[in-house]
Parts: structure tokens; sequence; C-alpha cells
């Protein structure tokens, strides 16, 4: 068994596909089997990743080199998909919701561990970074205080596919597509305290499918902190998905898609946030990456590796350089200046 | 020679560091001197990065494995200190702003070229992932229609250190110091064309240093279309800096820091936005990493590659499971639903 | 009798105030009487509307030119005050929540109708210019489709005065006190549709009083949409009202205080914005008044009126017109044109 | 002569059109005459007013009641007009710009003085709500600390008629236009410093008539501090109207169309705002009126004096009532509490 990990992914669809694209830029990994029991779909996403095709998962899983699964089919073959991948001794990483019912998910849990397998789930918001960093001032006690409320409001306009409106292969509509990830946040953020009780109530608005197109869900968390999740598939304009966490002493706020930004408030002082950090502020998150001071730096060593021309090179600063010259001449003489290179 | 592109910094200041932290996690590079007068400084970095410290550039470049040079010294030591590394055969990356005046930018640039090394210079926002995006919407004419005007507002709330507030250090004040930045983004979003003339205007206000702390710049390009950069170092409140392109058909804008978002408008459409891509859009950029995906997806190859436990294993998806569960039983029933896991 | 309005104001607190204020500004109203329990709070707000105080009500009643009571007691009181102006054959305006109690409501409205007297209640917001414009954005079902969902978030950092947390005096506590205002703006947005069901959770964190100080609401309404109301006293940062109006079309969202804006989404049109119209539109609302035409205009009346000079005669043109004057030279010499009047 | 005030509107254009609708709401002042050479728009305005038209302004001035006269033609006739009226006798308001020359200017202005009449000029903005506020916060030099920096961008997309475009009747283009009020917005907001000097460059980019369609204005106050003030007729997307006023202790923004708001940020403390007023703050203005309580209030008062019903009987609180019943019914019991109402 080679240094590489192995990949298989079950399900060619759009999320097959983000994970197919994710792990081949990886260099420890390598995709080698697409398996979708719709040939063309899964032959196409192959041919992309430069796999194998096959419609048996049995076939992907008799090759040796493949170590890790990633499942992401409809959701209610979750479930013995993965618990096929994990009878086989291969890591799991399934794609959310884990599972519709809660025995299956144990009963998955168990498993994986009875065999010395990893069994993760796809929740890609608690590793955005954003999300990251809110957290990191939401673990911040002196600005906030005591957390008492959060509130997910996650809403698109609907699935791309028209399976996740069919109960049979969905298992449920925009609470389990959309409100897992709603969930997940309020807990994550709180730092998982347990979830004592739910009150919710769903909607089918527009009649088409079996499943709900929108909820409401209260979650009562262990020591009476109040999760709300409001979530919908019937919201034109673009993608919202804004979070805010309550605290007796500040608050923190995301607009994940619209406005890309955090804001906080705290009536004390945020230990990690550069200034402001009173009152209301704006912090910042991954700052030297999204500065591009990574992205420069590295993209002087690719042109010393690889041998090529700099993509900016200083070339580029003369006309910059000419033109602040300039602007010192414009300012102390009181008139426009000409710049004749 | 090894593969390895050794690395020396010269200057340990605040950008010394930035550079020195990134090259450092660059696989490909090493930082191996450190090079400053202030042999304390130097000796810290130095430390920090598991390099050597010398107040000598002459003893850094009598090392064979340097092949990069990083330039972060004051603004008015870059032009002999370039030339020196240049003369050595280095490839050299300067600290904005590359020089003040347009004849030493030349003539590092011929010596570079004669030397056959690369050239570079510290502009990191035009390397920033949301400065990337909003160039490619610039780009999109059919959106944007003929650009008249650029606009960069930066403003700060004045340098960290004493130097740049002295001009035979640094060359001038807050135009050299950010304003370098607004006039490369002005010329690298409408995609360079030649500045025929620029009127400008700067302020003292405090009467500490001798150098300017606000100043407003007119860019006349070639073409018709104007540039407007406004910067001051006395802005209360943190950082601003926010970019508006406007075009005969639409607009773009970033807000780089206290929004973190891009704003778009066309009285047409947009190529490569997702919905609303029509009026007023709210741009994504780099969506898979901002997302998580990528993080997701390497933490469980990190898990398996290192065989340590998943950060977020799947029984962190069981109380969601049943969170989830009874969502759909509250929502059917009409009541609260206790969980008792 | 006189045509003016004798007014008689009972409880002589915040609210009391705000609505002496507004009826002495009024030409044709006239406060005659503060009634409060406590001699100093009345005697004071007295003194300054020029009224007489009085702590017993009939002594108000017995003033034949009193020909509307206020009512702005403690919210249990209002069912036994409005009764009895209402007796006494007065219009009566009660503070908002009208009462507590469903029966109380039908029996006041009743006997208001057979007295032939006008029974108001305060519901300041749905007065609101904001709000009334939202609800004609709102009104547009060409541009919002079929409304589905209603959110009102309302948050303070508390009741301004003790009683509001004390259950005997209050009848409620958040929901009460401003999640009345968030049940009249879901119901009125949304034209009053018949509340079919309610599901409620509420909380007391801090301990203090013996109400509740959060809760969220959940309104089902004949015809399928749903109303949210999330309101708390727990919200450090400043006040927090924000509204949104979800249509399968379109969306038409309020931040009152912190924004102070109205921002709308459409997949079709709205027919009666201003440009942009389609897609996001931020629509304006008062433009005459809120531009100030209206001010303007009629400061120009009173000057004629009052033979006073102009507050801002045409003494103030001439430096701009200089400085206009100025701009145009300047633009055509390209240098900086200094102005010697 | 009665105690009415008579006007005459000069200009039965946009303008003409908003100051006679303002001032035939004003119960002191009437409309008598629209003067405009053409016949018809100026017989459908007077239509409107229940005014008489003329095409000849000397045949208002005959009329004796007339005591003020509006002067909304295009701007190159506004001195003419305005000196026929003030010779006449009557009291004169001049839409903005007040005229094109500063030798104009003051002959108006002495003309008016040695009549003694009123001379006014159309700056709707320094009358406007929102800016009297951010006026106030400026005043506030505890929480600004010194001024030293205006910047007004106002953008359009180009005018409503064809005489702004050409010089002959407009005097100039953008600048003049929409450039009034930013150069009046810069000077009000600082409390008129003299303009010492002026920096300019105008553009007209799309080849349209033979004035400028965007401009960039530096006006050098006395004392140091800078407006900045760029203009456009070149802005889809809706009008952007956006003030900033920086001082060494904070800040003060003002979104007029697209956010309606007032943003303030201060290291120290606001004395006239509430919660919060330090760090970043978000003032209310007018509050009183945009909260609805003078509209509430008025709107009873209506109902009294006119004998008509209620616009907002508490019939309507019934159901809200209700449904607050049901909150504490339903959160105590934690089931959906249906409503039989």
């Amino acid at each position: 068994m080679s240094g590489t990990v192995g990949v298989a992914v079950v399900g060619a669809g759009f999320m097959g596909g983000v994970h197919a694209a994710v792990l081949t830029e990886d260099p420890r990994a390598r995709v080698r089997w697409i398996v979708d029991l719709d040939e063309r779909a899964g032959g196409q996403l192959a041919a992309q990743m430069d796999a194998r095709a096959t419609t048996r998962l049995s076939e992907a899983l008799a090759d040796d080199e493949v170590r890790l699964v990633v499942v992401s089919t409809p959701v209610t073959t979750h479930h013995p998909v993965a618990l096929e991948a994990i009878a086989a001794g291969r890591h799991v990483l399934v794609e959310k919701p884990l599972v519709m019912r809660p025995d299956h998910a144990r009963e998955l849990v168990a498993a994986a561990k009875a065999k010395g397998v990893l069994l993760g789930f796809g929740g890609n918001f608690v590793h955005a970074p954003k999300f990251r960093r809110a957290k990191e001032l939401v673990a911040d006690r002196t600005a906030l205080g005591t957390l008492h409320a959060v509130r997910v409001v996650y809403r698109t306009s609907g699935p791309d596919s028209e399976w996740p409106r069919n109960r049979a292969l969905a298992g449920g509509g925009a609470c389990t597509d959309i409100g897992w990830h709603a969930i997940e946040l309020c807990s994550w953020l709180l730092g998982e305290p347990r979830i004592e009780a739910v009150t919710a109530a769903t909607q089918n608005i527009t009649g088409v499918g079996d499943v709900e197109e929108q909820g409401v869900m209260l979650l009562h968390f262990e020591g009476g902190a109040v999760g709300q999740c409001d979530v919908s598939w019937l919201c034109p304009g673009g993608e919202q998905l804004t979070v805010e966490v309550l605290g007796t002493e500040g608050r923190v706020s995301v607009d994940f898609w619209q406005g890309m930004g955090i804001t906080a408030f705290t009536t004390n002082k945020f230990a990690e946030v550069w200034e402001p950090n009173q009152g209301w502020a704006f912090p910042e998150w991954e700052w030297i990456r999204n500065s591009g001071y990574v992205q420069q730096d590295r993209s002087f060593v690719d042109a010393i590796v690889n041998g090529e021309p700099l993509g900016r090179a200083a070339d580029s600063a003369i006309p910059i350089v000419s033109a602040l010259d300039a602007v010192y001449r414009s300012a102390a003489e009181g008139r426009k200046i000409e710049i004749h290179d």
C-alpha cells in the first residue's frame, strides 16, 4: 500500500464533483474510482479526474489502494453505502446529513469504531475560515458574556436537482438539506451543549414535491441557551446565510454570502481583534492569505522554481513610481503634472 | 545548490516578519538569513525562523544557498540594498514602494534584466483573492460597459512605527505608505493603461513628522478614465479600504476590511456570477475554500496520513441527527419534543 | 365645548411624556390634565405641558373640555382605566398592549361601540413612514409573488423602568413589551389574515424579575404564511428591529434602527420604485420631506410671515458660486485656483 | 394684501412642480401663477395647482397678491429673472445653482438688500432631516476632534431633461447640476469656513452634450480642512449620495439613498446619541416622527375632529391580544396552541 491515499467517490452529482476536485488538488490523495449507478454521469466525472468509473461499489472496494470512501449519494442510501465501506475496512466521509435516523447514526459510529476506521461527515461550514473566526470570537467570554441565543437563517432558491424534493430519496426537505448546517452551526458555536428539546414547524408552500420547503426549528440547549434555525428553499435574490450569536455582553454576526463579513459588538473588549476592538468591531480572518501575502510570496517561489517569468515583475512598478513622483510635484506646485515616460 | 530556495530577509520590522513567516510555510523555500542593523530585532526574528542573523548584507550574500533576497527596510534604502543583491546575482523582492524615483526604478529593472534575475515588488492587494475576483468582474465588459472611473479610499490610523513619518527614511508619507497600493489598484483594475497625468494635494494636519498625513491623487489615464485615490493616516475606527470601479453599464465595489465583501451592479448580466447576476449582485470568490470544503477534506487526509483521530468525527453528528429527527416529529405533532439520548 | 380637543394623559412615565409632547404640538389639541398616582411625576410633566395634575382620573373626567383620554399606565391597569374613561363618554387611546386578555379586549371594544366613542391603541410602528413604505412594496404582488413568511427581530437592552419586569404590573415580559409590536407588524404587513395558531417558547435568562426576557413566537396564518417573532431584552449594542417579508418572487427588508433603510428584491419589477426597480432595489420613502424640500420651502414662508431674516439667505450661496466658478477654471487650466473674495 | 403668501412659480419643469406641490400644501401660502414660455407645460402645472398660467413674468408681477417668486428655470436665466422679480419688490427663491458667476451672485444679494426683500436659494439637502442630524453630530467636537476632511460622492444616471447637457442653458454640467449640492454640503458641514482654493478636473466621457459628465473637485478650506466632491452623471444602479466627515477622533457617514442611514465612530463619546454612543454608533434622527408617534396621535385627532372612524381602531388589537395570550400558553405547555376566535 503506497503512501498516497486512494479515494473512491460514490455519487457523481454536485457534491461528488466538489469532493473529487478538492481531493485531486491534495498532493497526498488520489481519486481512483467514481461510483455511480448512472454510467454516463460517473464516466464523465471519472474522465475529468483521470479515475475509473463503475456502477458497483464492490468493484472499487476490491481495489487495495482505496483507503477513503466519500459517500455523496442521495440521503436515504447513506446508511447502507457507508456500512458496506466500513465493513470493507475503509475510512468513510459521508456528505451531510449523515443519516436520517438516530439509531442509524449510532450504528455507523459503532461499526467504524469496531473496525478501527475513521468516519467523518460533510459539514463544510464549521471548516469555513469565516465561521472558525466567528467561533474564536464567540469563545471570548470576556467580550460576549453568557451566551443565550444563536440564530441561523439559511435560505436558498431551492435544490439544484430533483431528488431532494422526493422524500424517498432525500429523507426530508429544506430542514434536512440546509437545516442540517443550521443545526450544526448552532450547536458548534455554543460549544456543543446537549440539545434537550426541539420545537419546530415546517411548510410546503408551492405543492411541489412531498417534503417541506421551509421550516423554523427551535433548539433548547442544556444550560438555557436557545438556537433558532430558519431555513427555506423559497428565497429569491441569492443565497442568504446569516448567523448571530448573542451574549449578555456582546454579539457576533456573520453574513456569509451577501456581505461576506463578520461584525461584532461588546460592552467590554475583544482580546484578539484589531482596532476597533471595543463597541462594534469588524474582525478580520486569515488576513495574511486574504490580504494576498501568501499568494504573492508563493508566486515568487513558483517563478524561481519553475524558471518562468514573474507574473508581476518590477516593470509594472515603474508607472507607479512615476505617478507617485508626480503626486508630490503636483501637490507642491498646485498644478496638474504631465507624465511623459 | 539544492532545490530549496534559500532566502535572506533584509529588515526585521513588521513586513520583514510577514515575509519570513509566509516563506517559512512554503515547503519549497527556507529562510536562512535575517539582515538588520539592529542586532536585537534581527536576532529575535532569526530565532523564530530558525535562521541566522547578521548586520551585513554581504555576509548573507556570501551564502551560495541564498537565491532570493527580500528587501523590507525603510524606503530610502531600497535602491542601494536591491542593487547590491542584484549585483550579487540574486532574485529580489522589494517591499512597496519599490523606490521613490522613476530613474531608480528604471535602473533596478535594467540591472535585474542584465543579470538575468527576477525583480518583484510588494503589492499584496493585487494578489488578494477578493481583489482578483473584483478584477475578473471588471473584465466582464458586457456587464460593466466602458470603464470611466476608479476610486480607492484607503485610510488607516497611521503607521505602526516612527520611521514612516520621517522623510529621510520613508521618502514620503501616507501617499507613499498606503497611496502606493491605491495607485497600483487603480491602474491594475483598469488593465494598466498609461497614466498620462496626475493632479494631487496633500496635507500634514497634526504637525507630527515631516511628511503628508493625507492626500488626494487624481490619475488621468490614457483613454479618458480617471482614478481617484484618497489616502489618510487620520482615520479612527479601524482601517478603511474601499474600491469602486464605474462603467457605463455597471459598477463593482469592494469593502476590504469592514464589510469584507464585493457588491456589483449591471444593467446587463454578469457572465460568471451566481444568482443574482443581474441588477445588484454579491459575487463570491474562492468559494470552495471559503466554504470550508478544502479544509474539510484536507483535515480528513491529515488524519489518515498522520494516524490521528479526526477533529470532527461522526460522533458529533449523532446529536444533529437526533435533533433533526425531533424537528420532524415536533412539526408533525405541534408540540415540543424532548430528546433523551 | 370648544373646537379644541382637550386631552387627559393618564400615566406620567416615558410614553405618557411622548404622547403629551406630540399632542401639545398639534394645534387642534390641548393637553389639560396629567393623571398619575405619583404626585411628583405627574406634577413635573403637567408643568412642562402647561396642564393641571391630579392623582384621580375622575377629576380629569369631570372637565367637560376633555374629549380624549390617553392611557399610558402599567399594563395591568389598562382595562379598568380605559373602561372608566369610556363609561364617561370619552375617546380613548390605550398604549400597547391594549390589554392582556382577549375577553378584556372584546369588552373594551364593545363598550366603546355602545358609547359611540373612538377606541385606539398604541402601535406606533404601523404609522412609521418606513414601515408604511414597506407595506406598499409588500402589496405589490407582481414584484413579491405569494407571501409565505414574515420575520420580525426586535431586541433591546431591556426596559427603562422596573415595572415591566414585574408580572403583576406588566402582564408579561419581552413578548408583551416589544413582542406586541412584532406580532402587529407581522399581521399588518401580510394584510391581517387570521392567526390560526401560535407556537412559542420564552426564557428568563438572568433571573431578574418574574417575566420572560426573550421569546420566539411562530404565528400560523390562514392561507399558510408563517410569521416569526424573535424578541429579546438581552441585546447589547443598541436596539435591533429588522423585518423581512418573503414572497415567491421577491423580498422586502427593513432595518429600522441601525441601517434606517429598506432593501428589496424581485425577480420581476417594482411598480412604484425608482431606478433600480428590478433585482435588488433600495426604495425611498417620503422623499420630498426626507430630501428637505418641505422644510426648505416652509422656512421661506416662515421668514415672510414672521418678518424675520432667512435662516439660509443667498449670501451663503456666494462662496459656492465662487467655488464652482473656480472649479471650471481649475479643470480647464490644470492647476489649483486661489479664491480671493 | 391678505395674510396669505401668494406665489408665482417661474419654470414648469421638474423642480417647478416640486416647489408648487410643496407650497400648495402649506396653509399659509397659495400658488397663484405658473410662468413658463412653454404654454402647454405651464398650463398643465397651473391646472393641477388651481393657478393661472402665463408666458410673461411681468403679468404675474402685476398681481399684488404675489409676494414670493420661485425661480426654477434653466440656469442661465436665473440672473435676469431674479433681478426682475427683486426689482418688482418680491421675495425670491432661486433654485440651485443660484447663478454661475460670482459677480452675478453679489449683484443679486445687493439688489435684494437694497429692496428689503428676502433672497433664498435651493439647497434642499441642508434642510434634509438626515443631514441636519449629521451636522449636529459633526458639531460634537468632543466626539469628532479636529475636522480635517469631508468627502461627498454624488452620482446619478444623468439629468431627466435635455437642457442640462447644453451649456448655453445650464451653465455647466454635473459639477453644476449636482456638484452644487456637494460643495454646499462640504462647506455647511464644516461650519462654512472660507474656501481658499479649488483644484478640479472634469470629463465628458460619452461625447453627448457640451458639458462635463463627471468631475472631481478639491476644496481647500481656511484652517486646513479639505473637501472632496466626486460627482458623476454616469452611475448605473440608482443614485448614490454618500457623505463622510473625518475628524481626528471620529467620523460621521451618511448614505443618503441606498442605505438611508447614518453611522458614526468616536474614540470618545457622543453627547446626544442613544446607546451605543461610544465606538461605532448608529444615530437616529426625528425619531418621534420616524417611529410614527406623530402620525399615530395626529390620526387620532383627525378622527375626532372630522367625526370619521379611526383608521386603526381597537378592533385590530383583538387578534394581537389573542395571539399574545396563545404565546404564553404555548410557551408554558410546550405545544402549538390553536386560536378559535
